[in-house]
């Protein structure tokens, strides 16, 4: 259960509702996912949230696939049920392999390691990373 | 300051020094960062990071410059300061661009205010992301 | 499940089924939320942390409601699912408004967001903040 | 040292400068910190970041000073060093009093301490939280 | 659910199969849990996560039982439900008793404590530590 | 620089000086760290703490050196710098070996990759652990 019962579109106000008719219209699909169901209480947070992720995650110098990959790596360290969830399934709606799934997960198993191992050992810069 | 002094090729133990040994003949180049001199207190433990480091981070089906923004990501998420200058150094030197470097931050950025969101309201995983 | 199994009150001891008698009477509720049940397993932490709680969010310079904002904010950005629910339900008993909510999640996100932009960036310290 | 070299006014291009512009109307103060001198890299992440940050921050159903401290929270969760101090600063510049601080300091010591409890325990929600 | 279907024996490849095996005889158990199932997708992740997984946890300088508890407050600290659960089960197969949980739950409660305020102090490292 | 001026034992009030008192007569050392005259500013803060925390690492079912490293386990996973350093000093006072700290060391790392990997498929927790 949420902290706030997720809206249906006929529960929601005009300008939510209107949001959740950018997100089909822009992934071109009927349907909206509970993430948005949820911020619909707050039509202005919903917007702003929708908004800067249309930017943020449309092609560019970085493709859509390697976006959703990120996005997965930063959701797991962050411990993010919801998050690692919904961006593993947006990955595969994408073209995500399970070759590329499984180096995906090495890569965050290993960063995590060292992470903590830096930590531990509280490693100093070296200069020349900063230079 | 490390936790542990950094250890100086002269001042590691044979094992330790047979590691770094392969870390320069595996990264075409004599420098040595503080981590691995600092791991050098413990040979099997620097043995089994780097072995693994090499594994993990070889070309596959994901190309090297995208693990390494991955490991940027999970670096950055759970605030680990050595690393995210160390692979944001290693980034620019397998060809990271200054906009690639723009589109990584701000998908960082959103996946962390995402997931905050999401924990806020603890958003119910849908069911067609489990399917 | 927890790890450990919730307590009744028949099954607790007698110092624990104090501590409850006292979190009853300074709530002025009968009601015991799972976390106080499953710290009765250890009487002597579940008294320390208690009456700690007790102390820490009493009225002060601070009101009761801010306090349950900030309480939120934590344990959204630890995940912790839990403390989320808890403490958003005691906000809401406090007087939260929708209003308010909304604006506590709005900050709550773009904190999560500059605070992964400065770890990516590794921004150094303004003297002007440590004066 | 950040990751990437703080700009200058003279070194940043007009679409930033015109962001720190607004950024010194806005805040009716000169001073530019580093933060935004790192951002100002990417100059449509420096304004969208802005932007929206002005929004969240400004007066509202919460006063200012309770969004700071609220910053202040998620800041110390996260760990990270640059948003403590200057949301601590930003803080005072606010009015936050030493007693204030103090018990800002107390919840989110109590906060966390819970938080870990409540994972160790892995308590499960009660029902009533989520009515 | 997981974001892979858990692979029972007869689903998993020859490879995956044969790690099984070891993690049977050398816990002499034929009781396999989730986390070897899911990672059965990516054969080599499994093998290589076991394999040192099974060096790190052996007795040493430090005791399993140890081992163990040390385990469960990273785990705790990263909010990692089902290894928190996982590795209680194992602390306790190895001995841990009540007293000992509480104690270890304690110490992990202070110091997520006190790591939150030194977070908030941005308290710096005494000279003597680092000597 | 911390947030707060590190105070004096002539600069904090007479509260906070007979804390100062007590920790120096428990730890048999004149020495007191920073941590200490940073919480001085609240001398309610800084008391609560310390009575706690001398509590909690009192020997008991553990080892006063087992609880040190459960402390450093904690704070590596928070990234806490000031704490690592603190509790790994103190643990090589209580007579941590090198051997010790390099087990240490790779079980938190161990820790955080598992973890991360549990967090990256979202492995349900096995109902044996639970029950």
């Amino acid at each position: 259960m949420a902290t706030l019962p997720l809206l249906s579109d006929e529960e929601m106000n005009p300008e939510a509702r209107a949001v959740l008719d950018d997100i089909r219209a822009t992934r071109g699909s009927d349907f909206i996912n509970n993430f948005w169901r949820a911020l619909a209480h707050d039509p202005a947070l919903l917007r702003a949230t929708w908004e800067r992720l249309k930017v943020v995650m449309a092609p560019g110098t970085l493709d859509p696939l390697t976006k959703e990959m990120l996005y997965i790596a930063v959701s797991v360290a962050n411990g993010c049920e919801y998050c690692v969830h919904s961006h593993t399934a947006a990955a595969r709606a994408k073209g995500m392999t399970p070759a590329q799934h499984g180096e995906l997960l090495a890569v965050i198993g290993m960063a995590a390691q060292t992470n903590a191992l830096a930590s531990a050992l509280q490693v100093p810069v070296d200069e020349v990373f900063t230079a």
